[in-house]
């Protein structure tokens, strides 16, 4: 290799960050936030341009799934920067630690959207907002304000440039946050230490159930006053109300309902820079983890290092493509890459399932896992290039099966709670796919023993039923039939495990259940159907709809391919494999009603085509059935139109929820030319890469090429396909394949 | 000495034991508990029969007042068993985790006391109760359940007796608890282990504001099932309802009103056990202080050794008197040393008045000071009987101090929160005393100045006007005479600490501080009498009145002779000796009307004798005054007549809150025959003993022998006091006299 000049290198360093543009999928149904973090970071300081803890005249403004992401590009007006975000989800939580700079007179209550000047939010424009990986700056309007935010791993870090005012306030909201339900906050506490720093700590009562972090605030420059309000509407009375003025610097501060200010006299573009760092544990942590991370006032050097963090992460695939696919691409990977979240403090501690304080001792704990979502593609995306975070992402869900009361891995679990939402226990396909690919370092038999414990909590969602039965009957729940798809392929994760440690009884137990799916196929119409308890499919049945039919964010069109570990099986079940392309033909061509579209959860109607909903997840790895049954053009072609319609550099860019990386992560695999069809299993199916090329730096040091021979938007069929020189038979490849590093190279044409 | 038999030991070490009554007090105003503690142990495991945390038909039951201590003795019925409970306050607070066994069908609700079998609460009665140091017992008679309980510092032992029954069970009500505010509990966390272990915690938001206690209980035998119920009116809604039912043996459970049941099967006579840990620190410290404190389940060697724990403190002092007496003395001595309270776990970490975890390194942390109080002769009966605790409060206090954001020693602290209740800020005559009697090993220099930031704290209740203007204008504060009083005697004790190390500024500072009391004296009328801003006295004013004449707890009469610091200033003020005999005569002898009676505070009608109010606290010196005025006879008499009027033998025996014991210290001062009237001086005023003859057992391995020569209830004057065979001249001994061990003989007479 040639050396590199150091500045050449450094220029190159920042191309990539270049391409992402977290504004992507703001709008609309995306559900991603625009604010600075770092990889995996544990603060996303993000604005919100609407929370649903504002009440206004007794109701609440807006609406829960609008604002899971605290920020809609359609709104005119910021209510401040709040420090913990989702990205992509469809329910709703975070948004703790509400900070806004204001001028003038002081104003406690956020105020309207329509009429932002009533109260702290502000109004502010597109055009003065820079949107980028690890930086966040827009100008507000109302008060000639500019805020500029970036992070690192724990610490979001403020600067604010005042105009010349000897009104100047911060406002720390305590209050806000989403979620719809008026008692979220259940306790606040907070301590003035000086006039510099500020701790405290917030327990919610959110979609986590029981959830406090704690904070550590620092401000570059003393503030000269500050004060509370308390917006309870009782608070019970106390002696010492007669004793001090607490609203006013009174240094103790606790309560239910609390927003405070800080005053201080600013000259003209005087900058004003705040230090805000989190931890799950305690004060102190807190404040040790800004010490840490954050030693001095260089908001530049920050900025610098978070965006340095993400081109690190970024340049382990470098593409070669279209200006706006590498925007596609790179926004992607940064989606990809935002979670799971760091979830212990810097001296490793954090907050257990148990409410106790434990330490990660030899690895990095995480939580916020959407695993409904992200067993699918984003954790196998990570076994190939982050493999050592996904190795401590299993052992984070190991420790919450260890800690788990109910002993189950996790199911959707944030902050030290598990909220239970969706089906399936997808725990056991992560931890499967991370076996099976040589991830995983920890204890693989006791990885083993949990994902069997928690396939056989009886008394979880039908699982008891599901156990006796093969199938969840109709009767018991509302989502039977995906449930029991799921199931089944989750227990054939499980016999994956226990077949490679040889653990034979195990073994035969669950690939035997893997087979359940069966159970709820109905031969006569050739689709997933709700069976009720005496073994009779139930009669009622509408394929197009939903809700109430058995299923979850996907009707039984999409639903009926499920069985992501057996095609061959279900090709058969289904009548062999003409009638599945006509199926398939039909699913990606029909047109779904508007009454249908309706209880089609958490997309736009771009985000289906035809009757296939890639908006949401279950019908994710349909595309490339048509691997298995002779029809792997219409794969290829159908792979490259969902990566043009699904995906758009705009703010309203993506048809759906990004899931937490999960839709990002289907980009990255599809327009690279692969795909795990079934993860648990070391194939990925091939599809059209999008891509020219790709080079992708692993871990282990070695370099996976893919390239793209005649690559074009209208050569989107694969006349062969070469690994390392040999044509590949087949369409697949194996997970060593790429691990051990090699070029992989597709020869495009404009026809099958 | 001769050797003695250890069984003659023993059998005298039971003996001590006997004589504690908890009972007393436990009858109108005296708001001591009955349960079982250890000396100063963090539980208080004592029958409630009401809380006020009990809503029945949308009214609270009870009144907040009466149940400071959860148990009146006029009560017909019991709720359940709670874990903590204050002894003596005035206000109320704690209660935690209310156990209580039930058969028959299940009732989650507490019933009423009109008709117990509506709920789970019980009717009980005083012939089946037996109420011993570290010991509880009763009957439930609605469900013929024996209950007993004692207790090791941090562990509550239950132990219930069931009929046969397939229907028993316990519950554990994370609801209740003493306080007059709905929303008392902000939170309830629980995990259920297994099928013996439940662990968990609660924060309340009460007296203390911010305050999570922590819990782990176990059980001698499995449950059969379990489950809860949450009583808040609305909950969130959460997806994972539609999963499992979690109102039945679901062991994660958390909300802001829950109750939990346990249920088993009983045989004739069965016996269950119960142990109850609590910590201020985490579920898991919890469980540490069970299975170090109790790790088996003898319920009668845990009984015994809370017994043998009393016993040695008692046998501190070995006395000859009459029974009722004894009883009283004992019992006193008792109710001295169950605050303050232990606050730290067996590991040493103890949760500070900044919210974060600290370690107690070196000392054992107490928590419950209630200063205005116990400064008084609680905590100076400890520079004698208990100094290393003693020393080990004060550095509690010095924590407290340093965790505290507003840099000041604790004024009335609980459970790692400050509730600034009564005035003062007498944490420094604590601090004093013990420095001055040798008994603080800290850093007396970090004491002195602690004590002077706490005294500069100008934004606490007119401390600023008070430097400024040497008293506190009647317009700033209702309290503003007795605050100005309590200031100069406090300033005198900061005085005293300067003066010890040599610190001439700070010295000057404060003795001349301490001469403030000057300026709220009218000469006009020889009172104390509140002063305007302008510094003329307020014209309005009533000598006998408290509410709305300047001062707390003790109208002028009584707050007048508050000079402690300086008698002989002030007789000299109030016109001389003359005047002020004539004065004091007039207090025990003057009728007060019901009208001003009325407002003074905490006391029953027996609590007053004259004008005198011994249930309040401020006027406990004054009987000891008379020495200053050359007729020690009318001190010696008063005494004993105060020891006989204030304390008897019975459930309604004290006049009035026993203030955390320091009601209990007068009386033992007192019937030893000296007190202590400036507590930061090393001098006790000599009174009349009523004991025949006392031994004090010094933890310096010294005793100090008193003796009262020709002993008897009429023989209440002295006619001569030897020290170690000299005669006393003067009415003082010094504290050194008592340390370096010795013998002090009073010769009693029938007449002056």
């Amino acid at each position: 290799m040639k050396p590199r000049l150091i500045t050449g290198k450094s220029k190159e360093a920042e191309n990539l960050v270049k391409y992402v543009k977290p504004i992507i999928g703001t709008q609309k149904m995306g559900h991603t936030f625009p604010g600075a973090t770092v990889p995996f970071g544990a603060v996303q300081l993000s604005p919100d341009t609407d929370t649903l803890s504002y009440e206004i005249n007794g109701k609440y403004n807006g609406d829960v799934y609008k604002y899971c992401a605290g920020y809609k590009y359609e709104d005119k007006t910021i209510v401040g920067f709040s420090h913990t975000h989702f990205s992509g989800t469809g329910h709703s939580d975070l948004g703790d630690f509400l900070v806004m700079p204001t001028q003038g007179a002081l104003q406690m209550n956020p105020g309207t959207a329509d009429n932002p000047k009533s109260g702290f939010r502000s109004a502010f424009s597109h055009e003065n907002e820079v949107v980028e990986a690890g930086y966040y700056k827009v100008k507000l309007d109302d008060d000639k304000i500019m805020a500029e935010m970036t992070a690192t791993k724990r610490v979001g870090v403020h600067q604010y440039t005042f105009p010349k005012s000897d009104q100047s306030h911060i406002i720390l909201d305590l209050m806000a946050g989403m979620y719809n339900y008026d008692d979220k906050t259940v306790w606040t506490y907070v301590r003035v230490v000086n006039d510099t720093l500020v701790t405290g700590y917030r327990q919610t009562n959110g979609w986590a159930r029981t959830r406090t972090v704690y904070f550590a605030m620092s401000f570059s420059k003393p503030f000269k006053s500050y004060g509370q309000k308390n917006f309870e509407k009782a608070q019970v009375y106390r002696g010492f109300w007669r004793k001090f003025d607490q609203t006013k610097n009174h240094p103790e501060i606790a309560g239910k309902k609390i927003r405070m200010y800080f005053d201080f006299d600013t000259e003209a573009s005087e900058k004003i820079g705040l230090k805000f760092a989190l931890s799950p544990v305690s004060q102190e942590n807190a404040l040790e983890n800004m010490r840490t991370e954050v030693p001095g006032w260089d908001f530049d050097k920050v900025k610098q290092q978070a965006q340095s963090d993400w081109e690190k992460e970024l340049s382990k695939i470098k593409i070669s493509a279209s200006e706006d696919d590498k925007v596609n691409f790179y926004t992607a990977m940064y989606h990809a890459f935002i979670n799971p979240t760091n979830y212990s403090d810097v001296n490793g501690q954090y907050k257990g399932l148990d409410q106790g304080v434990h330490k990660a001792d030899g690895f990095t704990n995480y939580t916020t896992f959407s695993l409904w979502d992200t067993y699918r593609s984003l954790h196998p995306f990570f076994n190939i290039m982050q493999p050592s975070k996904n190795n401590d992402m299993v052992r984070s869900m190991m420790a919450h099966y260890q800690q788990n009361s109910l002993k189950m891995l996790p199911i959707w679990s944030h902050y030290a709670n598990e909220n239970w939402c969706m089906s399936g226990y997808h725990s056991v396909s992560v931890v499967a796919d991370a076996i099976i690919k040589g991830v995983y370092n920890g204890d693989a038999e006791a990885a083993l023993a949990a994902c069997v414990e928690t396939a056989n909590h009886r008394s979880y969602e039908g699982i008891g039923e599901y156990i006796d039965k093969g199938y969840i009957s109709a009767e018991k729940s509302g989502t039977s039939v995906s449930n029991t798809l799921e199931y089944a392929y989750d227990d054939w994760c499980i016999a994956q495990i226990a077949k490679k440690l040889g653990k034979q009884s195990i073994y035969d137990e669950f690939i035997k259940r893997s087979g359940n799916w069966v159970n709820n196929f109905d031969k006569s119409i050739g689709f997933m159907r709700p069976k009720l308890a005496d073994g009779t499919f139930k009669k009622e049945f509408d394929a197009l709809s939903t809700h109430g039919q058995g299923f979850i964010e996907g009707n039984t069109w999409n639903y009926s391919f499920f069985v992501p570990h057996d095609p061959t099986g279900m090709i058969a079940a289904m009548g062999g494999a003409k009638k599945v392309a006509s199926r398939l033909d039909s699913l990606f061509s029909m047109h779904l009603p508007d009454e249908f579209f309706a209880d089609t959860e958490d997309i736009t109607r771009e985000g289906i085509i035809g009757g296939y909903v890639h908006g949401n997840e279950p019908a994710h790895h349909v595309v490339y059935l048509y691997n298995w049954i002779g029809q792997p053009w219409k794969t290829q072609e159908k792979v490259r139109m969902i990566l043009k319609m699904q995906y758009k550099s705009t703010p309203d860019g993506l048809g759906g929820n990004d899931d937490c990386g999960q839709m990002s992560a289907w980009y990255m695999f599809s327009s690279l030319g692969f795909y795990p069809v079934s993860p648990g299993s070391d194939e990925y199916s091939l599809g059209s890469p999008s891509v020219k090329s790709a080079v992708l730096s692993l871990e282990n040091g070695k370099t996976f090429t893919v390239e793209a021979v005649n690559q074009s938007d209208k050569n989107v069929y694969v006349s062969k396909v070469l690994l390392n020189g040999k044509t590949v038979t087949g369409h697949t490849i194996k997970h060593s394949d790429i691990v051990n590093g090699g070029k992989l190279s597709f020869y495009m044409r404009n026809k099958r």
